[in-house]
């Protein structure tokens, strides 16, 4: 058995967690983010003892915890080298949890902790596997060999941060024309905007108006009930998504990429048209072709990647 | 003692290549590519004859025979499945080599045998490498874990085919907007093409004349010289080369980046502003950087890299 921690700039999720990758049962807690960390890992500490308790477990039976961060990792050591979302610095997290449950801690950067659960979720047979979430972001994750790949400081993976527009839209990050400015659900929102406006008659502000918000499902919705604008706003975003995908194909050739992330919720009508133009923009012609799915563990891939890397 | 064979669509080059990476001798001979491939093998067999007999070597003592092939390559069966630039479709190079040599042979796809060469000749200690040529194209390879990483359909490592500019200059491929319509020689030449139109009065036009043609060194020579034009086109085309190294930075954070190919000649003052231009757009900014080099061993690198691909 083992204890998953997603660590988020907003909840603490904590799930036990069979050796399977099953989530046995899980609590959750607010970050509370501006604390010291020390709290923070407090209620770490408190939340997997009384989960350990409950399900009628000795910690002596639990063989290891993992921890998915925010931020860049040294898994090594057991520290978070640096988090934009919580405060942390070269913060000992592992140490710390220690004091609360003397079982061995592994820390993974939380994108690195989903792909892996994702990868789990596969059958963890895939020999080359890439794990993208669509979410306010985009982030990735690589698992190569069956081994998270981090890259030599621990920094890798930062796949939503590769150039597809040079001198594009402005990026979080500082750049322009990132994949991300294009296929994350921000973007995709900027693009709705941009549509509504230049389609007054468009259904997407009567959806906008219902469901009190333009979101990353006004779009998909509008295209629901044949409209003209929101069908070319999802055309456009899928072809972001699909070119970024085919990027990645065309780099690592992995024998499966998972799509996660909220918008991965869309299913086959994302999957379908995402696969027919990777298939056009796939350099390889003539060799077995990269399989591309959709996530299966969707929220609780952090809990159960971070347990789960902790076997090793 | 090795035999490495770099196979191109010109000339078939060989080398008898130590233990560690030294060439003792080589030689080569036309590839004329049309030919059956059992006359381009027995080119292949008859010139690592010569060169053991001439260095003094029994053939015994040659360890392994490693060929670079341009193409998909399926190293564990020894076959080349498919290749652009020569007539071969599943076909089993190494079983025929062995006709002439009783040696086991490996064959790799030759960018990813340049990039083991260049490995190789920085001490081979990189934990993650990447090796990027600016040539014709722009092609790759990628060195993990002291192995080459090949995707699991042997087809990876595609560099110059992730979309930069998306809906961008066409790109041999088929798809719009590649690294490779940006960073390669060719298009080095059609920005500097598109410059003389625009500026009549650039010494660009003087160069080509007395060179006889225009390529990928006239904008450089032209900017030794003073010429604005000229130093537009090099600086416009240091930045496509930058976002896309920029790229692979943030998608693998690899320990070392070699830059090889014709254009890498041009030594820092193609590597300094390139190594400017990346660290700005390093999306790390906390965890120790990639080191940026220029290749070393040049048009030997495929010699090295496909004898020492051989010694596993």
């Amino acid at each position: 058995m083992y204890i998953g921690i997603d660590l988020g700039g907003t909840n603490i999720a904590v799930g036990l967690v069979s050796e399977e990758g099953k989530i046995i049962s899980s609590a959750s807690t607010p970050t509370l983010a501006q604390r010291p960390y020390q709290e923070i890992v407090a209620d770490m500490g408190r939340l997997s003892q009384k989960l350990i308790a409950d399900a009628g477990y000795k910690t002596e039976q639990i063989k290891g915890i993992g921890i998915g961060s925010p931020g860049t990792v040294d898994n090594e050591h057991g520290i978070v080298t640096y988090s934009n979302n919580l405060p942390f610095a070269n913060t000992p997290l592992a140490a710390e949890l220690n004091k609360y449950l003397d079982i061995p801690v592994n820390i993974e950067n939380d994108a690195n902790a989903a792909a892996y659960g994702e990868y789990v979720a596969t059958g963890a047979k895939s020999d080359s596997f890439i794990f993208i979430t669509l979410g306010t972001g985009v982030g990735g994750g690589i698992v190569l060999g069956g081994k998270i790949y981090r890259g030599f400081n621990c920094a890798g993976g930062e796949l939503g941060h590769f150039t597809m527009i040079a001198g594009g839209e402005p990026c979080t990050c500082g750049n322009r024309g990132c994949w991300e400015s294009y296929a994350s659900v921000t973007a995709l929102i900027r693009q709705t905007e941009a549509a509504m406006k230049a389609n007054p008659e468009s259904l997407m502000h009567k959806i906008a108006e219902e469901e009190g918000k333009i979101s990353g499902r006004t779009a998909f919705r509008a295209e629901d009930l044949g409209d003209e604008a929101g069908r070319a706003v999802v055309d456009k975003y899928i072809e972001y998504v699909a070119t970024g995908i085919a990027s990645m194909v065309n780099i690592f050739q992995p024998e499966t990429i998972v799509i996660g992330g909220g918008i991965s919720k869309e299913g086959d009508r994302l999957l379908i048209p995402i696969k027919e133009l990777v298939n056009k923009m796939d350099y390889n012609k003539y060799m077995p072709k990269t399989e591309i799915q959709i996530a299966k563990l969707y929220n609780d891939a952090g809990i159960v990647g971070a347990a789960l890397a902790a076997r090793k």
